[in-house]
């Protein structure tokens, strides 16, 4: 395909996407095919010679689209949201035709300097302390990382090459593996499975620390956990946490890394009255939210600020010689290959210049505030149903909820919702209850949607709960062909 | 901006991409910039209100532009290529809109079965033992990562945590922190950085096995190390190396695991004619090459085979197992977050099916062998100038080259050709000689262009020549205010 080629199916390939995401409501989001639909329809080897863009395109419709999950349909209420916008998509058509691999500055410094730059205008608008953005002489600054686990990743070992290095300058004798075997990394009993993936990458334990009633880590059961660990002759060094506020005061007392991951909530922090929920940050060493989940920049655009950069380059700098080049120790520059696990990298931060650009601080703020009001719209639907009950406060954009009984009851309405397909859902598992998740995910989601989810939610709720009456009255449920003993 | 504007900037956008591809030719290859150029061109802070699509893309080439070093430049002959082609930007396109994070199958059916099929075409394409292939019923199979350096990690630390478990299994006394200070993994003193990065994050020492005459892990040294360790008292368990040709032997008598790394040569084992460079490869317990460097599929499509995929998943698998179900190990169902470092992922795979089929198999060998000819062509000339000298067989689309005399005179050169900025180069370093590496990098790179490169050389090099001759002769060098003492 040459260049004029590629005018002509670009811009077929634009209307085709904006197609897509104009007529995504029609689709249904999730979809019919079993496990293993898709080698069947495809030849079991590649051709060849060259096929046309035509019969690719048909074949979009015909085999990808029957199994795409639509994560943009406003009935799309699962896991969390991904980011999409146009003027992401757009810089990244940028970012594929420059295509550079920004491991270095000299790789293309314009790929390294509006990371840099970007990253200090995302932190101001989260109004992060000063030291954690890099400015014309600061110590610390922004990556972007591809995503949170890594980001987490990145800080754990990080941290672990501090505390190492810092523990054998006082005992020499002292082997990393020593050490390493007496480390303890700590985060909530509600965490993300990434910072147990990161313990167990890291090769350092990791413990759960009981959470309150708001799900948040409790800083006196952190400060028992470290007492305890301590006296067993442990060395506590990494906290892992979604907010800063509860456990920044032991992390600064016993002098351990604490990061801050907020992959989800972030985004949310540009607006003044969610800012609060950062506080303590300042104790932080790193901090980290995704925003290609609500922010409006696509997948992947992960942002982690350190205090220190060296923290980081001190953990993974390498330098062969043919990555050196003549202006690197100059303090200047930035080479991001040392705040990262890979060595390559895309030129991502063009989407965030085109989105923060495009949206402007109050856009992107009203967009957050939305989803939120969209959010507690469906709240206020499930508190006005006496058969329902709201598990977690909902502060942000998602709601937990189920129907007051057992987790089967609950878990027959899960998947009653998600056999009829009109929405979908996913489930959380709360103190050891069954949970149905809400999260506003969908960057066209209005609150007609909501409403109509809600309403399904009711009927299928009706039906699950009308079979669970007839089963406690001794009647056949629907399709049983002998009754229960 | 709404799908009408994006239908029309879009097709700015692809219009622009075209014209950009179209003349990168003319753009100088190297920027003249210095660190910190582009933070006092933009505002400290990110707009309040919402800015023009026109506003944004006057800036491109205002501020982005001049700070980019051009990859996909014809007289770009530096570090590796990475692919670019207008099938893969369409695809990618695709991959924005339809935005799914694939981290399970239910996340989206259609990108994790794709990404499978996708990966047994290209391993068909390599002629890759079975073994490596999903099919429809193997243990093993392939997976898109986002870089060579996250394959080899993953292949350490599943590696990591297979030998420990076997350990443990025999001994279970052995605390994890006991094995992993025994543990050493191996590479060849040629090896990429990726592999001392892996060592440092897995927390296992890593061993540099001196290189022959070709710069490949002499087997001889490998089970000379091996022996020696082990008599130490240590537990050699990883290997890691470009090719498994001479290598497979002692790993497959040691048991150790063999992770082949081809992340550039991979792509040209689909020619017939270079297909012997991957013998051995039935030996190996992962191969991982990068698609995204010469395969014409745009970064990042780092492809990663295994022969048994339940060594992956087990070292990084945290479903608890009152979540496990029978089909879960069937290959039906793959859940690709068992088989990576981060949770989520883009609908890679697309790439590879847009650019498979739309170059075929013919197609895409054509391109391979094109880049080696010229790499051959180049080769001449340098050895057609008595000069200058070849440092290593160039076997593929690399030439390693120098002028006879010190590594002072090459770094010279090197030095005036990048000032120059008519091409680019990077510098390696082998057995301590400076040694400069002329890539075939660009989709677009012709006979013609590889011949004014050379000619180019050829001047500068007189220019250092005569230099060194004056200097030499006690003459002051040009631009020298006062002759030498």
């Amino acid at each position: 395909m040459n260049a004029s080629e590629f005018r002509r199916r670009g811009k077929e390939m634009v209307d085709y996407v904006a197609d897509y995401l104009e007529g995504i409501e029609g689709r249904q989001v999730f979809p019919d095919v079993d496990p293993g639909y898709l080698r069947p329809l495809i030849p079991t080897t590649a051709p060849q010679e060259p096929e046309t863009f035509e019969a690719i395109i048909e074949d979009i419709e015909k085999i990808i689209m029957p199994g795409v999950t639509h994560w943009h349909s406003p009935y799309f209420f699962a896991y969390f949201p991904t980011a999409s916008s146009y003027p992401a998509m757009l810089a990244d058509m940028l970012c594929g035709a420059i295509g550079c691999i920004g491991f270095s500055w000299a790789a293309s410094p314009a790929c390294t300097e509006l990371e840099t730059v970007m990253m200090d205008w995302l932190g101001k608008m989260l109004q992060l302390p000063e030291a954690f953005l890099a400015g014309e002489a600061g110590e610390g600054g922004g990556v972007i990382q591809g995503t949170a686990s890594e980001a987490t990743l990145v800080a754990l070992l990080a941290a672990r090459t501090k505390v190492t290095r810092h523990l054998q300058a006082a005992s020499p004798e002292l082997t990393q593996a020593a050490i390493m075997e007496k480390l303890v990394a700590y985060a909530s009993d509600q965490a993300h499975s990434s910072v147990e993936k990161a313990g167990l990458i890291g090769g350092v334990r990791l413990k759960a620390i009981p959470s309150d009633g708001k799900f948040a880590m409790r800083a006196s059961a952190l400060q028992e956990a470290l007492e305890r660990d301590k006296a067993a002759g442990l060395i506590p060094f990494f906290v892992s946490s979604p907010g800063p506020t509860r456990v920044s005061g032991p992390c600064h007392k016993e002098g351990l890394w604490l990061h801050v991951d907020a992959a989800y909530a972030g985004s949310a922090f540009i607006c003044p009255e969610f800012r609060h929920l950062l506080n303590g940050v300042e104790f932080a060493d790193s901090f980290n939210f995704n925003p290609h989940k609500w922010l409006l920049v696509n997948f992947d655009c992960s942002a982690m600020w350190v205090k220190k950069r060296t923290d980081l380059t001190g953990a993974f700098r390498l330098d062969p010689v043919y990555l050196r080049h003549s202006h690197q120790d100059s303090g200047l520059i930035t080479d991001y290959r040392h705040w990262q696990l890979p060595l390559g990298r895309r030129f991502r931060s063009l989407k965030m210049w085109f989105v923060f650009r495009m949206y402007g601080v109050k856009g992107l703020q009203a967009y957050i505030r939305k989803h939120v009001q969209l959010s507690h719209a469906f709240e206020a639907l499930v508190r006005q149903d006496t058969r329902f009950e709201i598990c977690a406060e909902v502060i942000l954009g998602l709601v937990c909820f189920r129907l007051k009984g057992s987790n089967k009851l609950n878990e027959a309405l899960l998947e009653s919702i998600n056999s009829a397909k009109k929405i979908h859902l996913v489930p959380c598992s709360l103190r050891d209850r069954f949970v149905l998740r809400f999260a506003i995910c969908s960057r066209t989601v209005e609150l007609a949607h909501v409403q109509l989810a809600w309403e399904h939610i009711q009927e299928m709720a009706a039906t699950v709960l009308r079979a669970q009456g007839e089963e406690k009255a001794g009647k056949p449920p629907c399709g049983a062909e002998f009754p229960p003993p």
